[in-house]
């Protein structure tokens, strides 16, 4: 499916200053929204995901946008639709899983369907009390880059689901990896962190489309250059192991990290510094380097969709 | 689907005070939010929705949502998931649709997928400011029962779109009663009198699950009977000519018109009162009457869902 050019027809449709994002931030209400789906064999497959983890996945991916934001996670509702003859243990199971990764927000509300296949919707709530919230194009010149979370082992995680078999593996490293990929953990607490320390403008974006989309994007809306020392990158110890491991980290996603652009960086991750020019330089440990331009991540982007 | 079940399990397991109602009232926020989904071959038909109408329909049913609460109407996001080649024509219509159902509210994001069939799920927001937010179980005896909107329309209008050959409607008639199923008109301006005219608690809820649902459901959660004129009720003329009509008024649903308690009468439509008691006694002009059960409500109510 044609996603970006889909967006473009609806941005201009809709004239709106809000969509594009994924959050969109209602000043005269104090909060933030967003919504995310994920569908039966585009998104997850019931081959690799319990009930349970699908619940909790989907309201993962939600809460994660928020702290994208910067604003705290506050309230969900969830939409749920369902082949008939779908068990009672089904549902138990989707809503703990959903439960379980609320991590202080709470299910408000929702509703259940039939359906041919299932589908979620989960809508997210943030309150922006007390927090700065990013934007894409917050980055300013002298900042620095910090980022939470590992990167590139969702997406190896997927792979072995899929049935790619590596040998050099040991079972608790692959065991690791499917776990990113099933069940995300979102970064609730480096998100409050930078989102009570920042004093003026700054960027900050999950990872759910691969690291190096994040940073182009960040580039991209910001008018700056990122400039990134590639070894910096938090990754597993497994990946090493792993051929086009770079690929992974890069561009695998679903990895629910966040990266963002910060004057204070006491206690981060530091992966790089926000320099005038565009795109996002990357620094090997050899002296080498790649400049990646906008179009060279987009055609590289791990993708849901058929085209 | 046995949707009352699940709704009844997932109560159980997020022993959350907000599932079961169509909005959650988040007072630290100041605001309702609200979220309802449409799902091709379960909701509608491409044969008998235009991308246009899907979009409209899709938000008119989020607002209405809204207005049940007595809140304004502010956001909105969406969620749409389309068969791959869906044509960039459907995007635009679509979205210009659901702009145009937004009666002042604002389309704020979402996001778009790939699917098998057509999935629209709509999260609406309102902002309680100025508004008394309504509850379902508000209603207090002595109130009178107040209602906006016309009844039986819509679910006539759907059985026309079916096949249903009704000789003696003329054209015009038919085609007003279409209209009310494709395009139902949220009723923000009684909602908003409504809201901003209580002292104390008051009940209100929208018909899109049949008038004598919401009458039924109000009478249940606030411990009261709900005493009804049945000749009170509006309706459209062309659905006397119709056998049977007083299924469609009472059980059609989908009219999306509202049904509130209220100490405060002038200028509205009438149609009973809040007495002590239980369940809905209809009063017939001949001065016989029915006494509806909850129970015997939800045996007749009109169901999208197969059992």
């Amino acid at each position: 499916m044609k996603e970006k050019e889909f967006i473009n027809i609806i941005q201009n449709t809709l004239s709106s200053k809000y969509i594009g994002d994924d959050c969109a931030y209602l000043e005269d209400l104090g909060i933030v929204v967003s919504q995310d789906s994920l569908v039966e064999e585009v998104h997850f497959s019931r081959r690799y995901f319990t009930p349970y983890q699908l619940g909790y996945k989907s309201v993962a991916v939600n809460i994660s946008d928020i702290c994208a934001s910067g604003a705290e996670p506050k309230y969900l509702t969830i939409a749920l639709s369902l082949p008939d003859k779908t068990e009672d243990k089904f549902i138990e199971d989707f809503y703990n899983g959903a439960k379980d990764a609320c991590f202080g927000a709470e299910i408000v509300g929702g509703d259940i369907t039939g359906a041919d296949k299932i589908y979620v919707s989960v809508c997210a709530i943030g309150s922006v009390k007390g927090r700065k919230i990013s934007s894409r194009g917050g980055a300013k010149v002298g900042q620095k880059v910090v980022i939470s979370g590992k990167h590139g082992l969702s997406a190896v995680g997927l792979s072995i689901l899929s049935g790619q078999n590596y040998e050099q593996l040991f079972e608790d490293e692959k065991k690791r990896l499917i776990d990113a990929h099933i069940m995300p953990k979102p970064q609730m607490e480096f998100s409050k962190r930078i989102a009570t320390c920042q004093m003026g403008k700054y960027a900050m974006m999950d990872t759910s489309d691969g690291l190096a989309d994040a940073l182009s994007v960040i580039a991209d809306m910001s008018g700056v250059m990122l400039e990134i020392y590639y070894d910096k990158i938090p990754t597993d110890a497994a990946l090493v192991k792993i051929p086009n491991n770079k690929d992974f980290i890069l561009y695998g996603g679903e990895d629910y990290g966040l990266v963002a652009t910060t004057d204070e960086v006491s206690d981060f991750t530091v992966i790089g510094e926000v320099k005038s020019g565009s795109g996002v330089k990357l620094n090997y440990s050899d002296g080498t380097y790649d400049l990646l331009s906008k179009k060279e991540v987009e055609n590289k982007l791990y993708k849901h969709f058929k085209e």
